[in-house]
């Protein structure tokens, strides 16, 4: 069996530099233990079927069974020059129970086996995503409910644009999580298909039952054509795809979270023990983790970019380039679970600057569109109140004066229509309490968007 | 109102080369009409609400109306100085209602207008994707069943590998195309959603009616959090990379149309009318349109590329780098509907070259996976027949022979298991119609596999 | 000749979609006068040759120096039936000067006419690029020379790290674009030969003379290898890469103005005809160059993408694929000159707060360094000094004290080898002014790179 | 020393998961010997300047030799706590050297010691780059001179265009691979500048002798900025992008190989060594190391965008993001160099089926265009030429025959310009042969082009 399963028809040896190109086995074994069950579950149904004897069906299995746990306890020996780890499972089998190990490919290629292995792991894999999701969405929830009475400047374009809480701020991540969170859902589905029975691309001449190595397995039903089944990828690119997204969100809090550490900003702390130092800077604390994350979100659009590069213009239907489908997936996920997992721990462990936040919207005027919005209550269109208001910053500006700061005849040079009652318009928690529209700062409406989020997160 | 709606604080115009640079209304004039429905809802829903005179609301109704009209009909003039789309038809509607158009902008930002425009505009992108892809599937299925006799080789890596129908390869096509479909629907429940109320980042303080104007312009509901609102481009992304899948199915396509029509291949041939010639070479015609596809897969890519970069670590909420996210969607929306037409086009316009396919077959011992699995039936392990088989194929090679072509005897000097029967499962007509396993390319399945397809179709 | 040049062949009319969908003149039309220059140069070497009669080559010439002219004065009418701009070129001249335009297209294909064309159009890109490129350098030069005096915390992870002067800083991007300018001066040199003499793709069979185009077109050398010629696309691609890396640095430089003039940093101000407003918010004053620059990244580096997507696995020569190289060619070029002027124009507009940088300096320690590295002129190994001083920050921290203000013997609790002379170590100037090693922040070596600088850019 | 060299100030421990995140030494120790080449040549100059005694300077050193002893014999214990490969090394040091291990990071940080390993490590990979393109393109060059005499079709638009010698097709390849070689020369001189000196980002306070340092590791000089110095990645981005040159032109010669060696061309064979089989159909031999490179393609496009991703928006100086380089670097050289020394193998290895390729010329009317050339020479312009010629190829299709086999009267009907010698340009050899200008496939030509290669290729 150490001979290639294909050396039939050949008559030189592999090179041995082409055997090292062409390996998969130093990451394919990841698989081993899908392959393993997918194999014991083609071997129970070509049992079940006749399509060969009961009894080799259980002998396979248990020879199967024996290497699994070879394989959980660290003692199989993984052989470079098999190839892939569909071999070296074969090749065990083979010492274990003989010749018989050679039934267990019948009605099956490595096409749809190794097609069935990746969808198997990856379905744990996403399921293993959405739990660390759920695990981030719960911790910005709890942050939320925490500082509900603080409140910072909302920016835009990274200057000082209007008051929100703190709250509203968590909140607004956990939108953005709790849709990639859905987004997985989908590509759950997508891979949730078992494609045995394609064989290598035409489908198998063996009177397989594939439904019923689909249940067993747990998939949801079977591919409907085998030249696609066999050289579908799409639900890896999708997969790729919502973790891309996922690190759209993953670094813009991490842009923040480093910007708000910054002494500028000064507007959080974060834990010791999730920070490092410099070598040579003796006062240095460095939010590394945040910038590790945003920084890892070059390789995780990267990957994207490769398989999507490897799939281009690839006629039917298997291929070798897909072969490497597999290091970008497996960097992903190596990439994609820590980082959710760090980030919760981020926002769990930052503590708030209360203080520095609410000095902070002492700078910028921050409530000029409330004071414009004032306008528009008394009966001013809203581009002319933006206008006059405008012209009032500009003053205040000048005379380096908060806009509360002004007294009412100041006020009043600018607009006949504004009275003493400006200047409960002008407060921040004035403004942010007005904003009490669905998805608005006010406490009322963020209070309710934290127990929806709540129920969310029980289901 | 020639003056910049934002002008009120600043002592100096703009620089010539800023307000260029800056502006963007060269390109998102085409979300006009949306925008004009947008604020047509916005200003109902004012009035009803009493937030402005009802009076004020019609009279602004009106205006945006005549405005539609004069785009619709090609009268309206656009001016860059006016920067965007949405200052353009303000600047409009104040020339036709005069002050009482500022009124408009009341309890809604640019922010929040724009994503509420991409998202209106996004919606019939989608609708019409979704024909577009079921008249490219229809065409499949079309020529699928006109195909139902013709066998060809199936590859992989480009070699020969078992007989297929080219029903059952067209049919491989259907299923990509038809996940595509599904994955747009996604798209669009993610895309169907109003941000409006959201205003600049924390939610207006006008007390509007956010579910009237969802309802009224066919929304399926809010955004929930008004800082996640004005900053989300997850739809956008979501549609960039579901159209990315497509140019790798197309692009798939494209490369198989261009290897066909190969005079190597000349399996295929297309009509004149989806060719083009060459301005040197006379005696040329070149699948241009299906190497155009191909090559716009590039720029597929490349715009997904662009908005993911774009994204990376953008603090909240509102970023100018936002502004970037409409080229490359209108990008790929101008590659992606044309593409889709013309390779229906291409599908339903080629001829198919019976003849060549079925000579084709002859080469590669094609069947001599079958012959494996005959010594399979007759007891052998898969992998000991495959190894006889090998080694009578190198047999074959050598000596210039098709399997089907040595004599009995000869056969069983490779294994007494072969009898007369065995020519039977050399046949490609044979072969096929063993596969008839579910998916597989017997033509029972085909006809099922397109049966279903028909029905899917009519939905 | 309204008919395609390629048409004899044919029997059919070319489809309506397929011909807009194949049509590039839209965007080739750009590449007009080049073409015209090439032809010309063409012309003029068949009629030196006698491959045709001088009279005829005389009569094109002229006839191509009328449609220049025509372009020239927009009087041009470009049709979008006659493909690209080549063909409409020639249709005109037909035209113009009869069936004798006909005998242009002698001894050249398309295929090494565009590559021709590309190559001239971008030679005269890059010499703009590097024009635009040394404004750039200058502006840094000067703002760097005006701020020589000025301190700011050197970061690093955004965390104060040390203290640098800001003509550093200023010199730091001056590399930056210097390395940037030497790169497309490399790429120059590979697009600046000509390909002319390849035609379709294995050379003219008509004794050209292709040493006097290059020549009269300024073309360093001719190319080697005809196939080769008419598909290589890697000066674009390197063109790409080059301008990729433009943009990795102005989008550092943009990310810093933002900070820089957020109110936390307040580090700098922006004159307001470089920055624009909010339509809502009354006070804002948003730093958009910036930001847009920063965006534009993303498009610069999907064009790149699209690029090498395009030409992967295409087989030789000339495949309709690479029509796809123009348009983010031509994209990149229109965001990347503006840009370059831009961001000379903030540097040179940048307004310096030298007060808030001074204080800024007086968070986080900025000296550390300077007292371990004065504790190792003492003696001490490194590793033990930035102990110590590690563990005297953390005691700072804790008494809310600068280094600076603890008394000596509160010191000498921490190491005895500190003596008095220790506080001139502490200060900013000192720091600053030790670190005179060559490419240091010291001013006298800041002074030396200036001064190079300017060498350099009077050159 | 197990402590963190920054612990200092800290007050906690670092998290387990940060402390697996962060880490880098599992991929950075491959720098080890650079590593300590680079600490070698500090300490030597430290100890020469003075900065530390001499005998301390011998000290490390001697420690340094034998560490890279163990390092280089595998006994060395590599530590994940440790972080990365510095620490881990400066950990051994002082196992072995005691507490004046802590005076080698005397004027040194992590920052400048990191970007000096790096510079040093890919100045050596981008020489072993050179040799292996030398290598590729000296098999180029023998096959090329072993098949002067074979024609085969010239393809554009994978159509028959024109007859050209394969030598001809071959020598486009080597063009494409020694533009790769000067490129790589570019990107050598980018690297091979030394960084150290600039410390943290600041320089260092310490009066090293940079030159010095740099002359001993053998780098060309010095850099010039030290905030630019730390955060310069651009070298690394270039040669990320020569590497996607590279394998833009490794993909198409695959998709070639690819495509010659299918049954429908049959024009090559390639050696059983550098093909493999299939594990479930007998007969077949897939050419998978010219499938893996051009897959592979997408690994080395996606690691570019990853480091473009990492960088762009990127605040001064050293951010954490930056560890990010070195994963796709790495990843990048080990796809890179056996993939050249493959293509090698590939290219040498493979044997030419002359016949079919002479076969395949006669198929797709290939000298159609010396036959409009030859009307051109009696005067015609060309553009009538083209239209004369396409309606006789379109004849000819009609009739199944080639233009050769059209008797001079029904020549003549088609154009009475057309005499008896019109069958000599109708030939292979003829139109070959005619294509002598410079770059032409004329076999004169081609031995130029050949000569010219080898004589580069022995300097």
């Amino acid at each position: 069996m150490a001979k290639k399963p294909w050396g039939g028809r050949f008559s030189e040896e592999t090179d041995k530099l082409v055997e090292e190109f062409t390996a998969s086995v130093h990451y394919d074994k990841r698989l081993a233990l899908y392959d393993i069950r997918g194999s014991i579950a083609h071997a129970r149904m070509l049992g079940k079927t006749g399509i060969i004897p009961k009894e080799d069906a259980e002998k396979i299995i248990s020879g199967l069974k024996e290497i699994e746990k070879e394989i959980k306890e660290g003692r199989f020996k993984w052989r470079k020059d098999l190839e892939d780890v569909h071999m070296n499972i074969e090749a065990a089998l083979y010492e274990k129970v003989g010749p018989v190990a050679g039934k267990l490919h019948t009605a099956r290629s490595r096409n749809d086996q190794v097609a069935t292995d990746v969808r198997l792991f990856l379905r744990d894999v996403i399921d293993e995503t959405l739990r660390r999701l759920k695990e981030l969405r719960k911790a910005l929830v709890v942050k939320a409910k925490e500082n509900l009475e603080v409140i910072l400047p909302g920016f835009t374009h990274l200057q000082h644009a209007q008051p929100v809480l703190l709250a509203h701020h968590f909140m607004a991540y956990y939108e953005m999580f709790t849709r990639d969170a859905r987004r997985f859902e989908f590509v759950r589905e997508e891979t949730n298909i078992c494609p045995l029975g394609s064989a290598a691309l035409a489908g198998t001449p063996f009177p397989v039952d594939r439904e019923m190595v689909a249940k067993e397995l747990g998939f949801k039903g079977v591919t409907r054509n085998s030249m696609d089944a066999v050289s579908d990828r799409d639900f890896i690119v999708s997969f790729l795809a919502a973790a891309s997204l996922v690190f759209v969100h993953l670094s813009r809090l991490s842009e923040e979270l480093i910007l708000w550490i910054s002494p500028e900003f000064g507007f959080i702390d974060l834990p010791d023990k999730l920070c490092t130092g410099s070598s040579i800077m003796p006062q240095k604390k460095n939010p590394d983790v945040a910038e590790l994350i945003r920084g890892k979100t070059g390789r995780i659009f990267g990957n994207l970019f490769t398989l999507l590069t490897v799939l281009k213009g690839l006629p039917m239907t298997y291929n070798r380039d897909l072969q490497e489908d597999k290091e970008p997936l497996f960097d992903t996920i190596d990439t994609l679970l820590p980082s959710l997992t760090l980030a919760r721990e981020l926002i769990a462990g930052l503590k708030v600057n209360q203080e520095r936040m609410r000095k902070a919207c002492e700078q910028g005027h921050l409530t000029a569109t409330d004071l414009a919005d004032y306008l528009v209550t008394k009966g001013l269109p809203f581009r002319e109140a933006h206008h006059i208001v405008g012209r009032l910053v500009a003053y205040c500006e000048e005379k380096g004066l908060k806009l509360w700061e002004l007294p009412i005849e100041k006020l009043k040079e600018f607009s006949t229509l504004i009275e003493e009652d400006v200047y409960e318009w002008l407060t921040l928690e004035g403004s942010v309490a007005r904003r009490k529209v669905v998805g608005g700062t006010a406490p009322e409406q963020v209070k309710k968007a934290i127990s929806q989020a709540e129920k969310e997160l029980e289901a």
